[in-house]
């Protein structure tokens, strides 16, 4: 180990790049070393003078024991450091099948590499709460859900040979900026709209999918037509929903009501609570939402567009279902895999009206996909980010007249 | 008294007629005579066959004493119904200045009637949580508040000689039916905002006042420009709003920035938060609003347009204003004596995002005039529910959007 | 057809009786006949004298033509009016698959019973938005779920021959009747506590069984304790809940946080958002939630009570789960299976903190099941309510003092 | 001017001390410099190797004008930075009564000083939203509120010779460390409550005032007799309310309701909404609170017990008010002056279920003094949060399970 031995214990160092001051990296890594009882020497520090340029440091750890030093910078790779003197990554073949080896590495949702062989080299199919598989001979690596492992495959073990590329906080000037800090429906809207406006119009002009998570508020709130406008007018490339959406789509589509209630009116429909189960039965009758388009029996609405367009679209169900669906995809480990399939290529998420499936979609998302979360209720939004990261902006605001106008926005400008 | 006396006890008869089936009078009626320990027998029982056909009642309540059954009596007439057989209303003088009587009746917000020589004579200036100052020999009668009561008034005690006429609860094919059912935010919104539209151009058109009734959110969102819009349009006569309404609107005006976030890059400004000091101050130097308009210091916004367009505005004091502007009313009982006079041929109220202001006019109203109360949060609405009645309507949505769309669809067919 | 041709058009009459005019029944019936466009007499009307005498009505329906007659009866049905003339019900054989035919009965939560050979029999399994499975030889009928359906299945059709008998409005002093009203966070909370004791006592001492439905917000406010002792004081025979409470109590139990914080101390703790993971993937490595008890690795919390007390627990997947733990089941349809199947002997359900598996439960519970829904967001409870009817009683308040303040409540007197 | 002039323009010189790594102060100050267009040199910085140690740094800022420096370095001193080459304090005679000079210096609630005849002195009655009244002849300088500037005042103009020392964020060890982080219901509860009660002893120990800011929802939910107790424990000195919760302690004492909802029972009292009017009247016929304890009328509740323990009460008006009682101040100017004096030597401030009187208190307060906001609605919290700072912590919880568990809490080891 490269760790030199003295007096006061063992010590290591670690060097941090980029926007290291303001990003906030600098000082966290220090008040890491410090709460983990460690001390600190900078030995080198240099901070950019202009907004764009990189700093640099690089420090010097210092603990009781060699084993403490390691300690702390297993931890700060995490945050980004990498270690002066770094080792290859350790693996251990999985000793039970659909389980990690207990001291498994556990994977966040940034740019992550393992060094083999002296070399760095990505970890693919970046996720967060997974394990790394590493083919050391083939030198590819690949985060992989505790579900899929089989007997033997190589997981990566301990944080040795493991770094970490935080995405930086965005700057404050940039689009999204204002809206990071934090949870408040006191916010101009007409600045959070054209922001994700912008950023819809920018994904699709560098050839990345917009991927749109929606809950069934999107129909009870008549904003299904603006979603379908945006499906038609190609904003939309991947749709992750459940079976309420869909349902009260089609029942919007055939009875002109949304759990009963008419969208056009306002009022409850004589019945109307039955139409939901009606709109089911009618397409299971005829086998699916594609062949009702097919036959002419579903002629507007999201699941209509969607279909038309050729939109990849994941319909997860949940326990709560009625029906489902014909194209309703039962069971949750089926339904992420299609979710990982379909996230492939996306660049902007759009998460309307939904903890469940956004929350599901933020787990898969590496951290370098921006998303944004357009909820009534703060207590949504608050839960995401809690779970998330700063990439996930939130804006508190209704959906309705929010879908009416972006769609408006886009279709202004497209 | 004219109550029968029999072996059971005592009873009387009351009456109540109108819509009392769908309206839900008559089974609350029967159901206050269980509860307060009574028994009634129908004596005769008329029921329209028409949604638009009045109902007819007669109802016999029997109890164990006269008491007894002049206290249901007093209870229910509060609920609607009337003694067959009346009594005119009693009478004491104020025997401490700004209190009443220990005795003292005390109002709803419901049409009130007193009866004077046998005839029963309208309350005017009706206002829930008053006394009645009836002044027999003119045969006038008014509630008055608490603190305007002096020294001999002669105000109405107990419940006898005073009746009632609850409201009837909007049918469901009104306009405003399927808003009143409860607080949620999974509404279709198009249709509430048509609504509200619809109302304010019928009161228009029936000669009455709009009121506004606003809270700083409106700024924060960038809403003003859209309330300065419909003032400069003519829909609004009357405005309620505190110190921050009209300083961050002043502050929007003068440098741009509501709170020190700019509304037109959502971001915050340099010294941004002094902005909403320097522009009371400005206004402060200059002498009040409407100097400032005139010597051309103030050229934009809701308080430019609400002294341009002569609306009658009543700024509010609260213990959380900075400065405050000099058209601030600091003292809460002149602000409230000022309110009242300014309700007078109010016909519509739409409260925006204002807890305190919107509870302050619904205290104020009189149940005929139509109270819309616009919140993103539910829990100001079911608040205001709570202490209001059915006539006040809530909308759980964002203020920005729901402002910016009631201009245009106003605009669009003014 | 019994409809008495007259040459205003047709006629029919059905009956109601209860607490029809306390209970709203009496008005609401009223009130849809004019609403489809029929109008009435009323020729029988007794209505009790005491609070609780039932009280009977015979009513005479008008409508153009028979079949308008037939279809304002049909509706009358759900609300629990009986048809004088009734009919047997119709049925006809599924010509689809895992659907119903097209003019299916759309079951409701409440009593209902369908007529055979000229005999009510009772509909088993209560359960909303199902078919009706009518064995007209061996005179049995029970709901059964759209995806339940074989080929040649006997389905209800139509509305004939089904009558309804709606679950009677709590009385208002009955414990619950107060909180029924609406949805707030401003009422004497003692209050709602000693009730939800009761209830529970009484559901016990009645020979039910209690389920608890909990979300992971039970584990991060440090609740895990207090649901362990109402289990193993015996308070709880059922237990649904998903993936993330179970992972985050095993948390808790492993290594004293929850979704990486502290709950002994509130503070986020080094590596600790990897914990959940890690505690997934220990059980994972033992096989189970069980096993893991027996082997002595899993030594306190919710799962390890309920292993130990045998509680029925279906902990159900989603598609945010990570892991899951090998005790989920993660498809949709089974994990409504299973629940179907312990919901029976079920009295009383308590749903803490979670939307999806609330809306879950109530959607299967018929409506004499009392359930008691708490959550800090009034937005749920709202959400719970608008999906189910008055027999939900919602609570707004914190799960952390409300769940510690049961157990010992219930432990107190227990 | 001490500003080298050189080729890039101009330049000088700030330095920091303190906790600059990790409270964020160094990187915040750079990242001002260069959003404001300068650019900066780090000539010193020693960071601090234990988490005790102070760090110090010395800054050189360049810009393009001496102007563009002077306008940097004036930002950064309100972040805590001190200009190496400091000048004395400008002022400037008041010209308009109850106005400020137009550039005068805005205050913040941060620890001020202004420096006179080259010394540095401590602005007295730190408060946001001032002016700063300097007498250089006497070297004393205060906080003073627009509205009491006299003609001629000397008032501190610019932000020459003005420097401002930040409140230290707490450390993550600290108690209040981990709830500082963002607004969410979903934590430790229990450890919230201890850090409260902790908060509150320390305070009294160190002979400081705990001051109780509350609204209404205390006695709607049922809380009064907890706030009581905790009065009667000696553990409040001071208590800011309105009308609304004295009247309704007022009504629970006399009539056992709370806006006429039986706190014991939960049920609606007959005739019980005119209970707090009956409440209000009674007291203003005896003449005020503390006469209604004298002659026996008031003999339980907050009121009560704050009038025979001493508490120095301060009830503010508002435009809701029934009313009002005689001991509510309704002029907001004049509740403001009595909150000003009346917060001197207060060391904790809880605030309760109320967003007005929290504000208005937060506006008040320095910044070293804590503050715990408690209310259910995260709304709430999040709009304190965003007008203060983060010396107020938020708690999202239900407060009648908070107030009663922080009086057994408190009684326990008092």
């Amino acid at each position: 180990m490269a760790t030199g031995e003295t007096k006061a214990g063992a010590a290591d160092e670690v060097e941090v790049r980029g926007h290291i001051v303001d990003s906030l990296l600098l000082p966290k890594i220090l008040d890491r070393i410090l709460q983990m009882g460690g001390t600190f020497e900078i030995h080198e520090c240099k901070i950019g003078a202009r907004r764009a340029d990189p700093s640099y440091a690089r420090i010097e750890i210092r603990g009781d024991t060699p084993e403490k030093v390691a300690e702390i910078i297993a931890d700060l790779v995490e945050h980004g450091a990498s270690p002066v003197h770094a080792q290859d990554a350790r693996v251990e073949p999985a000793d039970v099948a659909s389980a990690f080896p207990v001291d498994f590495y556990s994977t966040t949702n940034q740019k992550t590499q393992v060094r083999v062989g002296g070399r760095w080299i990505d970890v693919e199919d970046q996720e967060m709460d997974c394990g790394i598989l590493l083919d050391e001979r083939a030198g590819r690596a690949r985060c992989i859900p505790m579900v899929h492992v089989k007997l033997g495959d190589p997981i990566v073990v301990g944080h040795r040979g493991v770094r970490v590329t935080p995405e930086e906080r965005p700057r404050e000037s940039s689009p999204f900026g204002f809206m990071s800090s934090n949870v408040s429906s006191e916010k101009p809207k007409a600045v959070s709209l054209r922001s994700v406006a912008e950023g819809i119009r920018a994904t699709r002009a560098a050839g990345k999918k917009v991927l749109l998570v929606g809950g069934p508020a999107i129909a009870h709130t008549g904003s299904a037509p603006h979603v379908a406008r945006l499906i038609r007018d190609g904003w939309i490339q991947t749709l992750f929903a459940g079976n309420a959406l869909a349902t009260h789509d089609v029942e919007h589509s055939l009875y002109g009501t949304s759990l009963g209630v008419s969208i056009a009116r306002g009022e409850s429909i004589e019945h109307g609570h039955e139409h939901h189960l009606r709109a089911i039965n009618a397409i299971r009758r005829i086998g699916g939402l594609r062949q009702a388009v097919e036959q002419g029996a579903l002629t507007s609405g999201i699941m209509y567009e969607a279909v038309k367009q050729g939109v990849d679209m994941v319909l997860a169900g949940s326990i709560r279902d009625d029906g489902p669906l014909p194209d309703v995809v039962t069971d949750a480990l089926v339904a992420q895999d299609r979710m990982r399939e379909a996230i492939k290529g996306v660049g902007f998420a759009l998460c309307i009206a939904t903890a469940l499936h956004s929350i599901a979609t933020g787990n898969l998302l590496p951290a370098w996909v921006k998303v944004v979360c357009v909820d009534i209720n703060p207590a949504t939004v608050t839960k995401l980010a809690d779970r998330g990261s700063f990439q996930t902006v939130g804006i508190v605001t209704d959906v309705e007249p929010f879908l009416r106008s972006l769609a408006a926005e886009l279709a202004g400008r497209a």
